[in-house]
């Protein structure tokens, strides 16, 4: 899996034989299909361990105050994305988002495995915006639970440009954190 | 060139073979490589044919007051992305997006040609934006330049989603009406 996770990461799904990841893992063909009787099952493994960090990432500020729980979402993703690029040298995607792109029309399970990871995403994040609304933070007007949306988009949108663009990965969460501060209230902005 | 414009927006780069190509478009392979002498000179070409219709469009509200500019970026690629829904049915994501994601670390001329229309992109947006503050639509403290950069990501960011939850494409535009919003003045808003 994380031989996977690294060849899709800075290649594509596509791109990367089942063979190569075996031999990138040293395994043998049939214990893979074993454990993955199809690749997708690899796809929807791999999305799984990278899941489970950004999870990690998130619940961490769930006790934190309002504002800092807030500005908490840039850091676990700058953080993730500050990650891969020392490890691959350059921003290469974010993994939902690359084999998001990629699959959503081909392969059926791999889109609704990432539909229902990017929804309790936006509700994770939905909870936070809301109790920012609560305390006061946000702007006049503002759905928090459309916000948490715009989050989420915006991350996937300023990721790709920083990877087409080869911009440094700290673009990444200082873009989101202009995003929060264009929804704060005036006199929490000033 | 639009066979495989319509091939590689329903699929995938990698998943379309040349011969499909040719087979879908009735013209030979030797033909093909006179023309494309590499799969990636045609993947540039296929780009260059969608980038023609974003700019007649974007071009289109060059003239019109800063406030209609404004929302005519979020029709323009509403516009966009509801012919390619009723063409396939669903939202099949951002041509540019879908190959910049895909590409971006294997086929290095594909992802420079994708940042130079990028940048000419946040440019055009940019423009739009500037005159939008001057004319004291934007809230205080909002960079034109820096908002037209949000505008692009989350265009693609909310299409990338968008095709993965296969939400309808109204709802692209529609998040793009937001945060253009959420960066009005509180007297313009209100």
């Amino acid at each position: 899996m994380r031989a996977a996770a690294r060849l899709f990461l800075t290649r594509s799904y596509v791109s990367v034989g089942v063979g190569e990841v075996c031999a990138a893992a040293d395994v043998r063909k049939g214990s893979f299909y074993h454990f993955f009787p199809a690749k997708a099952d690899l796809a929807i493994a791999v999305i799984d361990l990278h899941a489970a960090g950004l999870h990690e990432r998130l619940d961490r500020s769930a006790h934190a105050d309002p504002a800092a729980a807030l500005f908490a979402i840039p850091d676990a993703i700058g953080e993730i994305q500050l990650g891969f690029e020392g490890r691959f040298g350059q921003v290469v995607g974010c993994p939902f988002g690359n084999l998001g792109t990629e699959l959503a029309t081909c392969e059926d399970a791999v889109r609704a495995h990432l539909s229902a990871l990017f929804t309790s995403w936006v509700g994770k994040l939905a909870a936070t915006c809301r109790r920012a609304a609560d305390a006061g933070l946000l702007r006049a007007g503002t759905d928090p639970d459309r916000l948490a949306h715009l989050l989420l988009a915006c991350a996937q949108g300023t990721i790709m440009l920083a990877k087409v663009d080869r911009s440094p990965a700290a673009a990444i969460p200082e873009a989101l954190r202009e995003l929060i501060n264009a929804h704060l209230a005036e006199e929490v902005a000033a």
